[in-house]
């Protein structure tokens, strides 16, 4: 995987929730994942990606920081639960990003398309034959993880 | 999500298992899944669909299922664990699904893109913008539930 690469997906994230949600993000040191699995926190918004990368680009976050994402979208509600809403908003929080990717992509003359987001609710692991670059972003609605698993293209 | 491209979906899924690992696979009627979440098995293998079609195909089965399409790819072996190659054939079999899937659509004149497998292993729930229809295999080595949650692309 090309760091110019991780750099635009990092970039498409930030861009997501300091623009969208006014939320304000630091990020830590990319992290290269050794095992070949990654933990997945409650709830992980899973997005294909076809092209001239291959993969999968994977956000997982705990229940509050998903609560608190929907809360934004909808203008600054407190979520108590999520509801069929809840979970169309937080599939629109992950076509944001997957269309946000897909333009910082082209600006490093890569082309992919992203399918819809499908959501992962519950404690499990995600197993890639390609190595996971973790990207741990830090905000103030809490902790997002970026699972990368990408390729080129065959 | 047209029937002949469930249709597709299913040979696809049938003829790996019949022909790849001499499985005997008989189907009961694709559900519509009228919730808004499916359930997953021990192990499901997530395919993301590109192209004219865009979604998820997900291959849900038990861990013992998992064992036997291992052991059954290695050549008749009895698998106590699953272990990294293990895992690796599991990808296997799902980059065989993607393979004859995208063979199949084409023979429907739909074009796709799918991704390479990624693995989730854990007790969760899978929740889609588009309605999931589940396809029910029966086999010799187990049930593999096919969840397809696919649209027109935009």
């Amino acid at each position: 995987m090309q760091d110019n690469h991780i750099n635009a997906i990092t970039r498409a994230t930030k861009s997501i929730l300091t623009s969208h949600l006014g939320v304000e993000v630091s990020m830590n040191e990319p992290v290269v994942i050794k095992d070949t699995s990654v933990p997945a926190k409650a709830i992980s918004v899973i997005l294909g990606v076809n092209g001239q990368l291959e993969g999968q680009i994977i956000c997982s976050m705990e229940a509050d920081t998903a609560k608190s994402i929907i809360g934004t979208m909808m203008g600054g509600m407190t979520i108590e639960a999520i509801d069929d809403m809840g979970w169309s908003a937080i599939q629109e929080f992950g076509n944001w990003i997957a269309g946000t990717t897909a333009t910082e992509l082209s600006k490093e003359a890569c082309t992919i398309d992203v399918t819809p987001p499908v959501i992962n609710e519950g404690s499990s692991k995600f197993r890639s034959a390609e190595t996971f670059v973790s990207l741990p972003l830090e905000s103030t609605i809490g902790a997002i993880n970026v699972h990368v698993s990408i390729k080129q293209e065959r």
